[in-house]
């Protein structure tokens, strides 16, 4: 018998595909979220020793976290959040100050995001921690994937790879000054919503998707949506002055960070060459933050990686 | 230190009341689902050895009740399902053929329900399966829990009690003929979807809810929500020909079955008392399916059940 594992999750997706159950008028499995009447829907699963756990991540982060890689996902649209569902299954045994801490740590995001929690669903697991998050959100004109087009400059907002650098440090025990931005940039991302919503203000930006699984995994992704392909430079990937004293080198950044790290939870986007420097410098004197050109969308094809790096070694990300 | 299984349910919810995090604007935790500009949006989870067993539950029955029980809540606010997404986790030792019977009940209900798979989100479990489904539906005037007044006549569609025979003949088993229509309802359970939009569109009908967790548990619920009470007449409460014949005698059936039963997936809803012939009569011409009422509502304090059997004795449902 075949396994699920041997299928894949490309596979799994086109199962549902088979089943006449995700027509190409809806975003379906493939946009991670669902657009609806200038809605747009969104959930996310985290389990306990899969996506976390608890030994090294405080439930106050977790209810932060899990609330924040939901809202990336509105902002990768564009959209402004609306409200959340929380459905969550604890064990009978867990400790009632674990979850008034993961509340607080929820509640601290969904004030500052101003995203009213509607409900949700709680039932009682036998043993481990599974947490599902859904968000909604509005917006006019969401950004899809599927709309890059050729010679569009490929570009992403902030820096890549200190959040897998902040959960190698956490991993190797050594989450200490002076890393500790790397380490709080995995503990808590900051969904970028503002960004997102400027940026789908603009005609100029063509297709725009989150990174949570890394550049090498996510990228592909994009071009995938859109029948497209792209030339990226991963010398050009931005990478903080932190990462590559970590990584002593800008060939390690690369190679173990900045293009295979997941969780930056950064934008990835692509916008018109002729129009890229403008909309560059508007965002940098918008939110002091950089917007960087890595690459340029070409016509189909496998993504072709210009780099002085071993890509080939580098696994992209799957969940099976 | 205090545990969840201490606090129960209600305590949990009151953290995040505490929190700041549900507003009396919204609908919050006390109504199962949420309610954003004329959409109303829901989320249940499903556990394996929780809530379903894959010895005793087929991937294709589970795949249509995943859906089903979403959409009896959107059944119970009168809306018209828009569409769903499906979280899911998953072992990577799970045989694909068991993805795609389930896919294959899942579609079933989602094509009769006319309800779009939007999306949703697919990750790899160590070992057991995890189910989240939101769905979306829209509703002009949504009906709510907290809306019951005095007097009204407390109403069911349908009959209760058969789901849980089902589910004992089931774990005895004993699902055979001539009891395999309950079995049936206990498997395949029919979201009352467009007998909740008639009622809905009626101004008479002032509250409703689906039935969950048996009347026992989801009545106080109700009335609760409405900061209401209620009389309730247990040997009114409707029941099948077949659970009156399984149970042996109609004592019995309330005492094992019929008001402590869940999952029948039934509404549970509040209607005027001068229109309610009228209602009652139309629903049996338009849905051949009886509305019976049960009691009445009263002003506050416990819920008063008039009844022939000792209900001390029966512990309302807890998911903790």
């Amino acid at each position: 018998m075949k396994t699920l594992e041997q299928l894949g999750e490309d596979g799994l997706i086109q199962l549902f595909q088979l089943a006449g159950l995700s027509s190409p008028e809806n975003l379906s499995f493939s946009d991670d979220v669902a657009v609806v009447s200038g809605f747009v829907v969104s959930t996310d699963s985290l389990l306990e020793d899969v996506h976390f756990r608890r030994a090294t991540t405080s439930a106050k982060d977790l209810g932060y976290k899990a609330l924040a890689v939901s809202l990336s996902d509105l902002a990768a649209k564009g959209a402004a959040p609306v409200g959340c569902l929380l459905s969550w299954s604890l064990p009978k045994n867990l400790e009632v100050t674990w979850v008034e801490d993961f509340i607080a740590g929820f509640s601290s995001l969904a004030k500052s995001a101003e995203c009213t929690v509607l409900g949700g669903d709680t039932t009682a697991s036998h043993d481990g921690i599974y947490l599902s998050v859904t968000v909604i959100g509005s917006a006019a004109n969401p950004k899809l994937r599927s709309t890059a087009q050729v010679n569009d400059v490929i570009a992403v907002t902030g820096t890549l790879g200190d959040s897998a650098a902040g959960l190698e440090l956490l991993d190797t025990e050594k989450a200490a000054e002076p890393y500790l931005k790397m380490v709080e940039k995995h503990r808590r991302p900051t969904p970028r919503l503002a960004e997102g919503q400027w940026l789908a203000s603009l005609k100029s930006v063509t297709a725009m998707m989150d990174l949570s699984d890394g550049l090498l995994t996510d990228l592909p992704r994009l071009m995938k949506a859109s029948l497209k392909s792209a030339i990226v430079e991963t010398d050009r990937v931005p990478i903080s002055s932190d990462l590559l004293s970590f990584a002593t080198s800008a060939k390690s950044a690369v190679e173990k960070f900045s293009v295979v790290g997941g969780e930056d939870y950064e934008l990835l986007l692509t916008v018109k060459e002729d129009s890229f420097d403008k909309v560059k410098k508007e965002f940098m004197a918008e939110f002091n933050l950089p917007l960087t050109a890595v690459g340029k969308v070409t016509v189909g094809g496998p993504v072709n990686w210009n780099t002085s790096v071993d890509l080939k070694s580098l696994k992209p990300y799957s969940h099976f």
